[in-house]
Parts: structure tokens; sequence; C-alpha cells
């Protein structure tokens, strides 16, 4: 059985055609050029969409999307998704259908790299688990009983805008002292920056201050490697604001698996060894066992896979 | 059908035989006498139900128990309870089935409560809600899909250890900056007395500063009534604690009714209303659509009419 997955980002369409036990068929990534509206962008997908069908010579069962925002409780809708301007409440699923001709199902895209982690990925053999993707933002997605949590109305799992520190900083929601707030990746640099600046002999210093927005955690990471100290002890703090969200997750949840992705993740062992020492010295006994943080490497492919995993499931 | 629900709780076991349909039918309650062991509860128990199935010639399809601590999937064991002195794993069901020759089930007193609420309380139109316990501790349980939401091992909604200020001070756990931390009574009253002392002229002053062990929550929401301006600050900077702590539970959940129950609670909009525009404020806009906090009046009953629950659900 195959189906056609997609990842609709602000800069990049990422599509592929999948097969439910083997993963990916094939793949293919094409600019958003968001700035071209809408209409442009349903067009470029059904014209990829039916290239990749031709060429293969498939017979998909649907289509599932992943994309930024709220989708609501029948995922055929989507609410002002950041990155793609020019977008209200687009019943994204009818633009799809109509144009070719194959049932279409969406979820917001964090959800989906959770549901691409429980069916391709490190949480294959994980019934419960709670993935915590640290990019840009800090989105999630939690897995309950094999299948994604969705609360409500489809919109659980705003894991970066649970508060830690009510007198903490903002980031780009009106919650405050989120750990977006401390690991969003711009807020992380800042943050990192405004330490370097107070050690002008740190070769990050020397590095990095004429233009401070280039650094990247994975700079950071690298120093840390490198046995640079300053860096060892900003990726430590960052990591232990991770744990303090990771004891709210759990003692609301009581889900004790945790999955971390994206590109801030990369700064590895830094980062996750502080936030697990946190955690378990702030959860409450019961919850330490089975108690882990684990790495999921499939990276941004967990939400392309999610995504394919939806249209099995949800068309099939 | 009528089922045998049970509260056992560390001063009081309150009993009640309940009908599905019209709520109560007889209800009791004796003191725990906890210092006398397990035995004698179980004992205590089995006589009472006896007595109770006597007077009332019913048929119970089974017996449901509440108790404070972490209670296992299966729902027949306890670990540890808080409050009953002596108990480590004990197996509370089989105690119950051999003395009673009635198949027995237990679950958490605050999943019990949001059980009750969800059952016979202001839940009873509401499919899915957050239930906050502000008692002697703050507890909570999540009603989900019109079910009790369990998590992978029985033990979620561990809310009074949600973490909003990880600065803040420590409670009964190892979290510290939780709203149990802010909301518990014995907390709440600390805090209540510190500000207390700095305003010698005030009449909570002069009625408690003997014995300050002796203010209740009530005494505060009593005098902010009488416009005592320092009373209203005090519950107001408690309640925009728990607003806090509630947006966290609704970023996780997307679960956006919130029912509150116990004694603190009882000090009322006082604490309520400032919870609310708290939440307001620092929610995503998306989650305030249909969020509400709505006070629960069944009380302590909540707990025991939701044993008899559990018992009609998995017993008959």
């Amino acid at each position: 059985m195959v189906s056609i997955g997609i990842d609709l980002g602000g800069t990049n369409i990422k599509l592929a055609l999948v097969d439910r036990d083997k993963g990916f068929i094939t793949k293919k990534s094409v600019p958003t050029e968001a700035d071209r509206g809408k209409v442009h962008i349903f067009d470029r997908i059904a014209s990829e969409v039916k290239a990749i069908i031709k060429e293969e010579n498939a017979e998909p069962v649907g289509l599932g999307m992943g994309l930024p925002g709220m989708v609501t409780l029948d995922r055929r809708t989507v609410k002002n998704p950041p990155n793609l301007p020019g977008w209200k409440i687009e019943n994204v699923a009818d633009e799809i259908e109509s144009r070719l001709g194959l049932n279409a199902v969406i979820d917001n895209d964090a959800n989906l790299a959770a549901l691409g982690s429980a069916r391709f990925g490190v949480g294959k053999d994980i019934n419960d688990f709670i993935m915590i993707t640290l990019g840009t933002g800090v989105g999630g997605g939690i897995i309950y009983d094999n299948k994604v949590y969705r609360g409500t109305t489809g919109s659980a799992g705003e894991l970066g805008h649970v508060i830690i520190n009510y007198h903490g900083p903002h980031s780009n929601s009106n919650t405050r002292g989120g750990i977006e707030a401390y690991l969003g990746q711009r807020f992380l640099s800042r943050y990192a920056a405004d330490r370097i600046r107070q050690h002008t002999d740190n070769p990050l210093y020397e590095k990095f201050h004429t233009d401070f927005e280039k650094l990247e955690p994975v700079d950071l990471s690298r120093a840390a490697d490198d046995g640079n100290e300053l860096a060892v002890d900003i990726l430590k703090s960052s990591g232990e604001k991770l744990g303090y969200a990771i004891v709210n997750y759990i003692h609301i949840l009581d889900i004790r698996k945790i999955v971390v992705s994206g590109g801030v993740a990369k700064a590895g062992h830094w980062i996750l060894d502080p936030a697990k020492e946190t955690a378990e010295k702030f959860l409450m006994p019961p919850f330490l066992e089975d108690f882990d943080i684990i790495y999921e490497s499939l990276g941004n492919e967990a939400a392309l896979l999610g995504a394919a995993s939806l249209a099995f499931e949800a068309l099939s």
C-alpha cells in the first residue's frame, strides 16, 4: 500500500511517495514561493503529485499533508498558518481533492512528526510518547495508545508555550516563560550571544562578535566538544529549562518517554543530559520508572513520513 | 442499577449506596482510625458495607473505592498512599473481594472526583474537562472523551506539581514552584500570615496574630467580602498562580473547560476571577474559544459518587 505525503513549510514543499512497510519510494523538495499566494501553492502541489504518480505508476490510497498552524478536528481545514502569508481559514483538503481527484487529509506538522516517529522512527516500539521538536520554534506532538492525542479541537501539544517561569521571557506568543523563549533557535542564540559578549577572550567571541546572528546551536555544541566551558554552561542552562518543561508534561500526561527532534536537538547530549538530570531531580519519584529522553534521527523526514502515515490511517 | 461507593481518606471513610440514575440512596461516614492499621480498616469497611446492603436489601453490581495515592493501571493496587500510615503496595481490591464476595475496583480519589462530576455534577454535559481539587493538597483528574484519562500507568493529572516557576517554593514533593506550593491550604495560609504580619492594623491581624494556624482560606474570602483590601490582594495573587497553571494544562491537553472543587475553591470568585483573567492573558488566542472555569458544588461527595460510578463502568 502506498500514499502521498507532503510537508508544506514556509520555505519548501517536501513531497514523497511512501510504502507503508518499506518507507520512502521517492521524495522531492521544491521551493514554496509563498509570496506567490495560495493558488500557486495548490497548483504546484497538484502538478508535482501528478508527476510522481505518473513516474512511479503508483496508485496511492490518498494524500496526507502536514503544515504549520492549527488544524480543525476533521483534519481538512487550517487556521491562520504562520509562515504562509495571505492564508486565513483554508479548506486545504478540498483544494487538493478538487485538483487531484485523490482523497486528502491534513494535520499540524508537529503532530505528524510524532506520528512519523511512531510508524517509522524510534517511536515504533513505544505505545505512548511525547515528541518535542526543538527548531526555529518549539513544538510538540503526543502519541497516546499508539495514536495522536488531539484534545478537544485538535490543538493539543503546544509544548513550547508551557510556562516554566511566569516571570520569564516572552517568545512568539502571548505566553511568557515557555521553553520556546529559552530554546527556540533565535532565543537560544540571543542568550548565547549575551553570555559570550561578557567573555571577549573566548574563541566563540572571536569567531562571532562581528555578527552574532550567525551563531547556531551546532556552533555551541562543537565548541563544547572542543572543551569550551562557556559553551558547555550555555547549553547546560538551556537544557535545564527543557528539564523543567518535561516535568510538567509528565506530571500532567503520565507519559514517560520523551522523543526529541529538530535542529537544536542536534546540540545533543550537551542539552539533553542536563535536561534529563533536571527532570530526574524534580519529577515525583513514581514517575522516574521508565522515564527516558530519546533522540529521533529522522529529522525533517519525520513529518513527511507522518503525513503519508496519516493517509494510510485516515483514508485507506 | 446500584453500586457501593467508598472514599477512603486519612480521617474518615465515607460509604454510600448509589443508584446510577438517581444518585445517593444512603450514605455514611465513619472515622478511619488509620493508626489501628490496614487490617482494621478493611474489616471496618466490610462490616459497614454488609450493614448497608442488609438494611437496604440491595444487590450492588460491585464496589468502587477512591483513595489517595497512585493506583495501578488494573485499578486493584495502591502504592504508598499518603495519610495511611503503614500502607505500602496493597492489593485493596483483593482485600475487599475476599471479605465481601463483591467485585471491587479502586482509583485515585482525584480521578474519581472528576468522574463523579462527569456523571453527577457540573461535568455531566461536558465531554472533556480538567478537574482541579484545591484542598489540603492540590490534585486533579482529566476527563477526555467522557472517560478518565489515565496515562501510561494510571497516574496522570498530578496538577498540583506542575511547575509555574522553577525558582518557586517547595511543597510536599520534590517538585518546586507547583501550584500546590502556592494554593495548598497550608501554603496559602502561611503566605497569608506572612502578608498579614506586615499590617498590624488590619482586622485579620487582630483576629489571627496569636495563632495564624487557625487562618483558613474562607476567612480570607469573608474578609474580602467585607471590603478588606489586603485579603482581596492575597487571594488575587494566589488566583493568578492558578491561572498560570491552567495555561499549562490547556496548552498541553487542549481541554478548555476547567472544573474546580475543594475547600480552597470555596474562597470562590476572589480566587477564580483572577485565575481566569490571568489565563486569558497568557493563553494563545485560539485556546480562548470555549475556555471557562466552573465551580463544582458536589464538594467531597464528587469522589464518593465517582467511586460508585467506577463500579458501574468497570464491573457491571
